[in-house]
């Protein structure tokens, strides 16, 4: 059975078919991989081992069948004419003219999505392979998408790092870059960050930023989506696009190549045209579009919006266990365009009446001694305060009397205020991870520097924003 | 023997004498530590839990004789008249009045330097407590020091924190707040970095930081100079001491307190009064002293000051092997005032000659198959060039082939140029962990991401021109 679509100007029809195909990039029914267990491509890479590190990763695939397509025939693989089952999903990783001809054969077939792994195409070879869309309505990610993607919810993994699969959760990553994609990935894992989806779009000559936001605006396991971007094709379809996914769920923009000299550069590393910087900012702007500048703001801005509610005001109250990080906490504050929130009355009175010795006017000290009940008691009646829009919490161990498990009690206090978001910093190294053991799984988005947590709380008031002018 | 100074004017042998004092807190032949096993305080922070953790941390003290005197009379406790000598250091921890009665009985004794560590006293307190230095010459460091003194060449360390010895170095931190040097601390310990002293100097009723100035800008051990501070008692003092000293040792400063509520609360936590804080940006430059915004900054400027030489031009080369991150690292080049450097065409054409596909322009591809030799001959290359004033690195692991030992050739070709100064970053969580087991004992600082490498290139260039003022 051969699958053909013949191309023709996009109707409303047409798009939503071909978003479907879209889909089938992260969610086959069937994949098969092509690549070669002999052939070594230094630009484009391919190898040997890059391929068997592939074949190990998606092999883990358990939501359909994966069928291993090795060109040099090796014990194992499968010849692509002799599939039981037309796959959904090719994913190609050969030197270009090679790629080409197996994406051709699998087009033909009828595969609905492509993913190219390959980098080093020249031009005329990225028009060969853009034909297969027009011809056969397959979509075509990459070409040079190096990692392709992963879906933590089927274990769908095109990377060839191994033991790098994400746990599960909401924030889907797309990257025009693979080494921006690959950090961002090492970085998830590392730090326990839960993700839904990862793309690596490489050049884009034909599934772009549009059709991937399309998608995971509609991906019920995608609450938060971030880009790394150096470029943008159409401009004003991603403005509109964005605006309208950007009602229902907050998207994060890391861009590359701001200033000339590293633009030029951003033009010969994907072959796409870095706008001007200015012209970007307006546009992220418009579209409702949150912008960061670096890629741990970009991490940690999206587990805040994975995790807690949008800041409705610009009151920040800071409760901590130790007095000088709460002073930078709060020049942090006031640098980012917040405000120290000033505590009511009734509050300050109730936290000083409760615990005598403690300091209730913002940033709150708790004290060093000041555990689990103090911390809970505090907190719960600080969320209480009408004055009160969201709450930093210091939580060091070193030179306090708290203990890691006594964090728990942020999370369960946090719980009954779901309209104030709560963040937590156990500030410094060893203090941070521990804690982040504790609570990693919890709806306490973790920093290890207030000025970090700060700047995650801007990003929530940033979406309350948004929101408002919807 | 009793040792008594009548107090009156300073004259320069007797401030010399009294920074021979000074030179007691961290260097002492002999200590006593006074505290209790029953006692609890919880403003103050004494228990005897925390009394045990002292006395743990203070029986490593290699150098000397540490003697434990608990006031309750304990097993293994002795008296403090019965000392076979008289004890150059007493580290004091009980609640105020206790503590200054065993202040004055070790001051007529003769020690010549006192740690308070407990917090929580009043003025009428700080007064009784300050006479002392008056009439016997003894020092005070604090009080409400909290964590006291480390010093890792001697092995003498004051805080309550078990297994929190920073591995030795040449980096010193000075910090006003107890919360904000914990998590320095914490940070140093963490992340191996090497420390020579650490100061928490608590209420600066007698001993400050310009005591701590002069005997860090005079300690053979210490390379580098890192201050918390939230306020300072004698600005001009302050600015002096740090010129003479910054003429020959670079002093980093994080100031806590600059937002005015922010600053309210800075005067609560240490009794200092926060300046304005345009005025102490003035003071800073004024004084040679590089200011940083936060507590990673300024440990990562201060492994870049203790392990690779100034900047002496504003030219950076970024050698990666990924591309997106290149470009985020050349984005921050031109947002700290640095420039992207231009190659010259000798450089260019030797390198693209050995690599063919390498793109030499800057920032430097070094493509992702690029394993030690290429790196090293492409570093190589680059920091010949007299275009070229530092070198940024970028080697992830992910996405390419690079491995961690492979990083070992960046210390090697880095030695060869001691006049320019190389920075390392294996981007990422997981990359950086090992890659920074690899190279943490090397001449090469390293960072995680790209943007933090390169505001250590500016703190390198920042602290060149203040050679170059001089």
């Amino acid at each position: 059975m051969t699958y053909v679509l013949t191309f023709h100007p996009p109707t409303a029809n047409l798009k939503a078919s071909l978003m479907d195909e879209v889909k089938c990039i992260f969610e086959p029914q069937s994949v098969v991989l092509i690549g070669s267990s002999m052939l070594r491509e230094k630009v484009g890479m391919t190898s040997p081992k890059l391929f068997s590190d592939v074949v190990y990763n998606m092999k883990k695939f358990y939501c359909g069948k994966t069928n291993i397509v090795d060109v040099d025939e090796k014990k194992g693989s499968v010849n692509l004419d002799s599939l039981p089952r037309i796959p959904d999903l090719a994913v190609i990783m050969l030197p270009p003219d090679d790629s080409i001809v197996q994406a051709e054969k699998c087009a033909r077939m009828g595969a609905k999505a492509l993913i190219m792994i390959t980098g080093g195409y020249k031009d005329h070879q990225r028009v060969r392979l853009l034909r297969l869309k027009e011809k056969h309505g397959v979509r075509i990610l990459g070409p040079n998408t190096i990692m392709g993607v992963i879906n933590t919810a089927n274990g769908l993994n095109t990377t060839f790092e191994r033991n790098t699969m994400p746990r599960k959760g909401n924030i889907a990553v797309v990257s025009q870059s693979g080494g921006v994609g690959a950090c961002l990935l090492d970085w998830a894992c590392f730090y326990g960050i839960g993700i839904s989806k990862f793309a690596f779009v490489g050049d884009k000559i034909d599934v772009d930023d549009v059709d991937l936001l399309q998608h995971l605006g509609k991906d019920r396991s995608t609450n938060v989506i971030c880009l790394y971007m150096e470029g943008v094709k159409n401009g004003r379809e991603f403005i509109n696009e964005s605006r309208k996914i950007a009602e229902k769920k907050p998207i994060l923009a890391l861009k590359g190549g701001i200033t000339q000299e590293s633009a030029h550069r951003a033009k010969s590393h994907t072959a796409s045209i870095a706008g001007s910087d200015q012209v970007f900012d307006a546009a992220f702007k418009k579209a409702g579009v949150i912008r960061v500048e670096n890629i741990e703001d970009l991490m940690n801005g999206a587990v805040a919006l994975s995790k807690q509610p949008p800041m409705r005001g610009d009151n920040v109250a800071i409760v901590s266990n130790v007095g000088g990080p709460a002073i930078l906490a709060g020049d942090t504050v006031g640098r980012n365009g917040l405000k120290l929130a000033a505590l009511s009355e009734t509050a300050r009175r109730k936290i000083e009446n409760l615990y005598p010795g403690v300091d209730a006017s913002n940033p709150i000290d708790t004290i060093a001694d000041a555990r689990a009940d103090r911390f809970g008691e505090i907190l719960e009646l600080v969320l209480c305060d009408r004055n009160v829009d969201g709450v930093l919490v210091i939580n060091m161990l070193k030179s306090t009397f708290f203990e890691p498990a006594d964090a728990r009690v942020i999370a369960k206090v946090a719980k009954k205020h779901p309209d104030k978001p709560v963040v937590d910093v156990p500030a410094g190294g060893e203090d941070f991870a521990l804690v982040h053991k504790v609570l990693v799984d919890s709806s306490i988005p973790l920093y290890n520097l207030p000025d970090k947590a700060v700047k995650a709380l801007k990003v929530l008031r940033d979406r309350y924003r948004i929101l408002e002018k919807h």
